[in-house]
């Protein structure tokens, strides 16, 4: 097929909503938490951000979308972007240049690795930092990515995964379980140093990271058009339905709903709906919004209040479990109806593909938390992983970087 | 006609913009209010634009844009979005997946309703505000909305409204008095209670607003190409002068033009210009400007100054008192020169347009003011609507909602 | 050729992104300066927006883009827009209504001079604010435009600026010179006074900035498909490593990496990638993206710390230097395997670019220089240019706004 102007235009826009997520996590992340700690998320997402871009353009792209080996990983075809395609178009995305969709495809590179900055705030070390999301990145995304959106053996075996369910937040969610296991709490541990400092800045992230996500799930119908409205519909509902969800409960439960209950709760359904959105129809949304909110909302209150792993922003739930929830709900729910590319569900006469994603989620956990437990041992035998106690008192901010977020002066 | 990617991708686009808008409002309202309710407003924004959007895609869409009954309301084809194509195009919007003419539709019946919270601002109860949306919704937007773009009586007579002057700017505008009337005055009423706690919050929320204006305003041509092109432009260049006239008197009045006046003006010439975006050439643009300028500006001398009358942001001038000048000016300088689906106003020889643009806008206006009478007498003697004093004093983010903007902790 | 939805929408998203990086600006601007001036360089960047869109208008487009006059400057023809075609295209962009190309200019025509709002941050009366903006696009932006853009005798000679590196970035860069010259330094020039008043309001308009440069530079295609590819291809890879380098050279030079810092090198990496953008391979992005980072760090050393010149902040480095650097950059490594419609460089078979860049350069920056320097005399002796001491000591926003950032009120 032929360089199509519209779609090229939709991949274009696509591409900057989603390279816009990045800062408004760091934006998200630091009103959140304390204070002493808000420049050092800012700083790792940003400085992430250059980091992980310029190592997709130099190996992560050809590792992941080069031509498979044995259905384990891409070869160095493309390595430095060499034979990436400005004038004609990938098979993978028959109507746009080639250079886009590899540039798409940077900006989910460069998010996933910085989403566990959020479970482990206030206690890494800059060195340890760079160094995680290298690692991270050559050890979990790029082969995970490769196996289900590069050909690999689970697109193989059938395993479905829209705009990054498994690949994305799965992956991201077991990471941030492994990270707050393997670091421990945080000094102090209790709702006392759960103080976010700027609400405000919070829900200015929280809400470009709605608006990009637009982007993230519409655009990897990689084409404008049918496939791309319905996600960019199935998105809207299902954050709005999970919003909605966390707002009641937190309502019923103190009597005070807060800023910080219904961001939460809109990205939570934003990251359970990324797997599903290009399967389902957006009544299907409708309702694995509702079941987003109880299982992030509950997920939280198990992981973080009773069992008391201290994952600081709650990655593991509001990424983790809902990528899993997500990821089974096309197990159910996908309807071919919606997208002639995809499979269907277990309510749409396929049985089979309910046990296909599970064993693909399972798989992307295990490697996520494994991976990530290995990395930490690296890190930990290196560099260093987490800051000493006095420059957890101080806050990384003055440690690591000799600048603070607000002066009077 | 087939289903167009450029039309497709700018109308995807053109949703994202407007979803920005309700969040960007919340941020500017809340930069220009007092700290201690400043989260008060960006947690009804954002819980409102998941609640909206919520209701829209159960009953909205279909009373709004379902199969007309007797020209006063959709019937319930539609309901929970049944039947909305998602490969096909509706006969409104024939270059684009229905589904994405429904949620472009969608955002615009999120942010209507929360115009309206710049008026009540500081002093309504948490549950009435949420029963306050729900209620104008089904009482004013969803009927006028339906009478004017769904095919209702006041289409058929000929009013014309390209983005939503009448159906969103004067209904909020005239709502807004009606709350404002009907609440009375915040506690200490006079300049000092008028302190913007983070005029760079405000200021990201306006600018975020005019960005999204865009979408707005261009994307109500429901398609690319030369009507969308010449809506942007009339939509830059009255926005531009407003603005500039809103600093020009503020300099010439105290001689300290202020980032206040300026953000004002700019949100009072989108606002006026939304009606007659699409039907006027960019010279008029910048008259129609000037003159929003003069008008908004002297409103608010009007009624906050001289009436004294505690519309909070100043929603009936900003909002309602241009959106009256945008929809009158259609019958005065529409040109189906523009747009040939238009109509032409007095000045291109057509001197009926301006009577039936008066009458829109009397029957829009009475709607809205009797219809917010009426659901705040429903508050009332239901939930509640006015805070306590207690309540006033301290502030509603701790009172409803247990939190406080910022930390130093 | 007919107008193209595809190439309409991405034109139109373009003009969008590039009219949030003025606002943009001036949170940057904002964040990284003292509290007390904190909100006059908002001040400045939206009133100067509107003031500019106004004047682009009117006068601005057809003295850049209208029909020639022997090299020199457009005629009248498009006076007040007149004969800006709606429904048809200019031969310039020939597949998008002429009034969108007409009106995504006017956005580079906005931002341009409001650049060197950083280097006269804190010290530049009111007055002499809006009378330098106005005179300088008379004077400077206007001629210069026309001359590389709009058909002039630098085009005709054959240099070559893709989206604004002579234009605009050694224009700005250079007039930011001057004016540090001219006005002096602020009161207690040092480290002291530069305090970064609130960091995650830059990095807000940092980001912001950078999302807005894909519209700035993949938009100066003109169209969508392959050269807007390309050129956000390029446009992220030499921003990502030069931000890189600024991140490595600050944490070799102190051991404590700032925020500061990868924002001033991710927008001296945009500047710098803005000429070549659209001639050059992603891998020569990558190069030159680097060669951006070690020249805008050590000119900002040389000029800052050893000349001890107060271009506030440091726009002089970060535009001129990048800006010319960028420009060079077409001569040695522009390849018409990118842009059929452009130059190759030394390194692809044509030694005779190089001295041809180097001399538009070299006119570029004479002229900004001289007209700045006219411009500043002229205010000088008219309307005044710097503040007083105590005025200075007091701060704009008091002196010139009557407003302050922040209440606790």
């Amino acid at each position: 097929m032929a360089i199509d102007t519209g779609d090229t235009t939709w991949m274009l826009v696509a591409t900057g909503l989603v390279f816009l997520m990045t800062p408004a996590l760091g934006f998200f992340e630091s009103g959140l938490i304390r204070l002493k700690n808000s420049l050092s998320v800012i700083m790792q997402t940003i400085t992430g951000m250059a980091l992980l871009s310029t190592m997709w353009f130099i190996v992560g792209f050809t590792l992941v979308f080069g031509p498979d080996v044995s259905g384990v990983i891409g070869d160095l075809s493309n390595f430095f972007y060499e034979n990436v395609p400005f004038s004609e178009a990938m098979d993978i995305a028959p109507t746009i240049p080639g250079v886009t969709f590899a540039t798409y495809q940077m900006m989910f590179a460069v998010i996933t690795p910085l989403l566990i900055t959020g479970a482990f705030a206030e206690r890494v070390r800059w060195s340890g930092f760079i160094l995680f999301v290298i690692l991270w990145s050559l050890i979990v995304y790029y082969p995970l990515a490769h196996w289900i959106w590069g050909g690999g053996w689970l697109a193989q075996l059938g395993v479905y995964d829209f705009a990054g369910g498994i690949v994305i937040h799965v992956s991201a969610g077991m990471a941030s379980l492994a990270c707050a296991l393997v670091l421990g709490r945080r000094k102090g541990y209790g709702p006392e140093i759960m103080v976010p400092h700027n609400l405000p800045l919070a829900a200015i992230g929280a809400m470009l990271l709605w608006l990009g996500w637009f982007g993230f799930n519409a655009g990897s119908a990689l084409a404008s058009g049918q496939l791309a409205a319905s996600a960019f519909l199935a998105t809207q509902i299902g954050a709005a339905t999970c919003a909605l969800v966390w707002v009641l409960i937190s309502w019923a439960r103190t009597g005070k709903p807060t800023v910080s209950a219904v961001i939460n709760g809109g990205i939570s359904g934003l990251a359970g709906i990324t797997p599903a959105a290009g399967f389902i129809t957006g009544q299907s949304a409708f309702f694995l919004g509702i079941v987003l909110g109880l299982a992030s909302y509950y997920g939280i209150v198990l992981i973080k209040e009773r069992l008391k792993i201290d994952d600081a922003l709650d990655v593991s739930s509001v990424h983790g479990i809902t990528g899993i929830t997500g990821a089974l709900w096309i197990g159910l729910f996908a309807t071919s109806a919606i997208n002639s590319a995809g499979p269907d569900g277990l309510f749409y006469g396929n049985p089979m593909q309910l046990p296909i994603q599970a064993f693909g989620i399972g798989v992307g956990a295990v490697l996520a938390f494994v991976g990530t437990v290995v990395v930490l041992k690296i890190i930990q035998y290196t560099v260093g992983l987490r800051v000493s106690e006095e420059e957890e008192d101080l806050g990384l901010d003055i440690s690591y970087h000799q600048e603070v977020a607000y002066e009077n002066k």
